[in-house]
C-alpha cells in the first residue's frame, strides 16, 4: 500500500469522538463502505495480500465481518463461511464463548462447514482485543482445519489484539492502524 | 439466466426440513456462499440486472443483507449502506419498526447515508412477507432518496412479499422462487 492509498482509506473512515461511550474514538467503517472507490481499494489490498496463498476459505464473524469477508472471498475465488451469534445458523453447531467487557457472548459455526483439508483465512473490519478473534479460531480448529492468518481493515494496536493472537498462533495483518487508542 | 445457471443455484441451496419450526422447509443461503462458484454467478446475474440504470448506492440489511449486498455494491462501482439493528450504528439514525411473526422488531439507517439525489437499489438474500424490505424503503424514503427496486436471491411467492412491495411502489427481482411454501 502506497502513502495515497493509505491516505484515500484514512479519509474515508470517519472518527466519531465519545462513541459509544465517553473517551472513545470510534472508528467508522460504514462511511468507508459508502465511498465505492475507497472499499474497491481495500477488497483489492487485502486481495493482493493473501492471492496464491493457498487459502481454500475465508471465515467471517457476524455481521460486520461479512462486509469485507465476502467480497475478498469472491476475489479470492473460494467459499465464504460466516460465524454467527447463537440460535441463527439453520444446520447442526459447535458454539464458542468469549469475553465482552462486560458479560460474555458466543459465536457460532455450522459443523459441516470446513474439513482438515480447508486452510482459512479469517476476516474482519477491525482488531481491538481479539476475544471475537480468538472464539473464531477455536471454532475454525475444532472443525479440524487449519488458520493461521486474520486480515482487518483497522487495528488498535494499544487493545492487545496481536499479543491475544499471537499466544493462539494467528498473524494479524491489518492496512490502517490507530495508535494510542 | 439460462436452465444450467439455474440449476447450479438450486444445486447450491440446500433446504432443510423443519427449521427453524415444523413443516417449514428452510432455505439455506450459507450453502450457497460456501460454492465460491454459486456465490459467484449469484453477484453476477444481479449485476447484469441492474448495471448501467442509473442506481448510486446499494441498501443491504443486517446481516445476510450484507453478504450479498456488499459484494454487488462493489460490481456496480457503487456505496454500500447498511440498515442494522438498533444501536449498532455510530451515526445520528432513524428508527422504522416493522412487524414480526409475534412482536416487532426495529430497524436504524444513518441519517447522513443518503441524500434525494440517491436513486436506491434494495438487495436481501430472501423476500418472504416483506416486512424487513417496507421497513428498510421507510427508512430510505425518510432521507428523501428515490427507490424503486429490490433484488433477492430467493423469493417465496406464497408469503405475500411481492402483494406488500407492490403496494409501496417496490418492484422486487428474485433468481429463485420456491413456490408452495
Amino acid at each position: 500500500m502506497n502513502k495515497t492509498q493509505q491516505q484515500q482509506l484514512i479519509n474515508a473512515i470517519h472518527t466519531i469522538p465519545d462513541y459509544p461511550v465517553k473517551g472513545i474514538m470510534f472508528r467508522d467503517v460504514t462511511s468507508l463502505l459508502e465511498d465505492a472507490e475507497a472499499f474497491k481499494l481495500v477488497i483489492e489490498l487485502l486481495e493482493n495480500k493473501y492471492k496464491g496463498k493457498g487459502f481454500t476459505k475465508v471465515v467471517g464473524t457476524e455481521a460486520r465481518g461479512f462486509l469485507f469477508g465476502a467480497p475478498l472471498a469472491l476475489a479470492l475465488n473460494i467459499g465464504f463461511i460466516p460465524v454467527r451469534k447463537p440460535g441463527k445458523l439453520p444446520r447442526p453447531t459447535y458454539s464458542q464463548a468469549y469475553q465482552l467487557e462486560y458479560g460474555e457472548d458466543i459465536l457460532e459455526i455450522h459443523q459441516d462447514a470446513l474439513t482438515p483439508e480447508d486452510n482459512v483465512l479469517i476476516i474482519d473490519d477491525l482488531l481491538a482485543t481479539g476475544g471475537t478473534i480468538e472464539a473464531t479460531t477455536k471454532l475454525i480448529r475444532r472443525l479440524g482445519a487449519q488458520v493461521q492468518e486474520a486480515g482487518f481493515v483497522i487495528s488498535l494496536p494499544d487493545l492487545g489484539g496481536e499479543k491475544c493472537l499471537a499466544e493462539i498462533n494467528i498473524t494479524p495483518y491489518s492496512l490502517i492502524q490507530y495508535q494510542g487508542e
